[in-house]
């Protein structure tokens, strides 16, 4: 007899990790699928910051096998009229406020089903209208891992809220690009994909005060402190600094303008 | 065939997540019962404070499946003569160092059995005096996730410690409270249950300098940076900033004083 | 029918819980094994604090049951030619860039096998040169979780990086030791194994410009903010503050000098 894999469920959002709100979510969803495997993407989120949860989702869910179903609860308008969405790709069900959370997810999954989730029955008893990541993300969740149509959610959506995120500007010689994230070790992670650039050796980058020659392959390539470019693990150039924090070294961080020109 | 659903184990403490203790027990649990399915209801309860860990215990609880078993270490006492309790509700199984750490939830779900903890050979055979939570708590919380019926555990127990945790006091027109935790959002969570007020929309509410009238459903019926009641997630009526933190706003925190008037 | 027990991996990283790093490696595990336990060890090793993360694997991998599978990724050389090693031991297996991070497991378990990780068919297939964790180690781990052999990880390694680690140095009437680890209480850890101390109660102990006599069995049996010393969790003289924290009460962490003098 072979056991059917565990289904998972990712959980991404603003709640932390201080107060039990994540812990009472993940009571919910044992008490409904016991056999999910509930794995954090992260909680911290920062209050609100739906821009940053966008980025985190789009850079994470495609290391998840099919079938995983990602819960993402950014949700500054719980409780008044937004929509709540449930959204299909090729190998992922997705379950978010309807804010823009799932821009990015939807630029490198096609949408192939949207569903606006009302239907009560598949909620907790009570719906508090302050914690719907309790009360309506997690069980529903939970029902999706179990195997649940999400055309029985609710509606069909036309489309989600899309958020303009910013895009690299070609400009002469080569592109100005923006800041996109921050991460633990002070690297400065930028909207401009790699592969946007054909010779790595010949580029020039103007970053705050300061100029980067070339694109490394690793940061310890470079010497201890020494501020580098190197193509991240998200495929975008980052800004990095050996054994030390860009974003503390140029105190520079989200939104930040970053200049990429082909040295030439 | 069906599998037996996975049991669970909660944990709350204060010993972090930046030190390896927290690891160290899910070890123990492991090498007990491999099926366990143990999730963190939190680890940040700030050193020692029990009246914190009582407060998070006590709203989380609830929400998970029948037969889980709740361990909790906020232990100032470890290594003293401080008894370690288990106590049996209707639902859920409970271990905590008895001073008071349960004090909420046996107000909500009625002790059917209370056991004190002394049989060694349910502990790791060597016991710390400074770490019951690995030595103790673990592998006696793996063994009752396997069915240890909790008599065999040591002898019965009358009763736990209680705390005296402040009431909402009725005074003339109204309630005076007191703000219990303060979560992540910054929001102020008081004693008082939202169903002691009949008429939401009639009421004045009294915090530092600041009157609020009515209460809200939602943070979102507010406006951006508006100060607002509502009655949050755990029934009780919190002081909120719509997409911002009532804490920085009121520069307020735990035992602070809200009034709370019918406002007719 | 019994089941397999599900196969433990723990993770212990400098990727901290902001970023959705961690996240990601538990995607490419449980693509690979989804049956496998993942645990969290800690991930807020400082970036690229190597030591740290040595004694913090040493302190805790033995909690954990026959076959686990330790992954610990603090790696300063990521992308450069340092080496990836599998170590196995009696029990246990671990994997980790070759700098000295296994420096005290191998002391406390003596390797049995060590390979050098170089099959590329055990990789995801794109491996960035800045995410090894993501792109190297987690597959690896969930391969071995699943019974692959080590051997067929890469060639043999006669020896790991060791890293040197402060040993107490005897002197006359005692022992001059280090403060090697600061926990979230506070406690200072010493690298002095408790029993190199005869008698305990005639020990008088220099920490910065304090005095301590004797060393307690608890941290309840000194008074509310008194200083005194313990042998901790993890068998190594510890210098704590009831209800405290040392660190604080003495501005002192890592690296501190503590002496401890038999007294007679």
């Amino acid at each position: 007899m072979t056991r059917r894999p565990r289904p998972i469920i990712t959980l991404l959002t603003d709640f932390g990790t201080d107060d039990t709100y994540v812990g009472m979510m993940k009571g919910v969803i044992a008490a409904i699928n016991p056999e999910a495997n509930v794995i954090d993407l992260t909680h911290a989120i920062e209050p609100q910051d739906v821009v940053g949860a966008a980025f985190a989702l789009g850079s994470a869910f495609a290391y998840f096998p099919e079938g995983a179903v990602h819960v993402a609860v950014v949700d500054p308008g719980v409780g008044s009229a937004r929509k709540i969405v449930c959204m299909k790709t090729a190998r992922h069900l997705f379950l978010a406020p309807d804010n823009g959370l799932l821009t990015l997810v939807a630029q490198r999954e096609t949408p192939t089903l949207l569903v606006e989730v009302t239907e009560r029955r598949y909620f907790l008893p009570q719906v508090s209208r302050t914690f719907h990541g309790r009360d309506v993300f997690a069980p529903v969740a939970a029902r999706l891992s179990l195997g649940l149509n999400p055309t029985r959610l609710g509606p069909r959506l036309r489309d989600i809220v899309r958020l303009d995120f910013p895009q690299p500007l070609a400009e002469p010689g080569g592109w100005r690009c923006q800041v996109i994230h921050v991460d633990r070790f002070g690297n400065l992670i930028t909207n401009l994909p790699g592969d946007k650039i054909r010779s790595h050796e010949r580029v020039l980058i103007k970053v705050g005060r300061r100029r980067i020659h070339g694109i490394r392959h690793s940061y310890a390539e470079a010497g201890p402190g020494e501020l580098l470019a190197v193509v991240g693990s998200s495929g975008h150039i980052e800004i990095a600094v050996n054994l030390g924090s860009a974003a503390e070294t140029l105190r520079l961080g989200r939104g930040a303008t970053v200049r990429v020109f082909s040295d030439s």
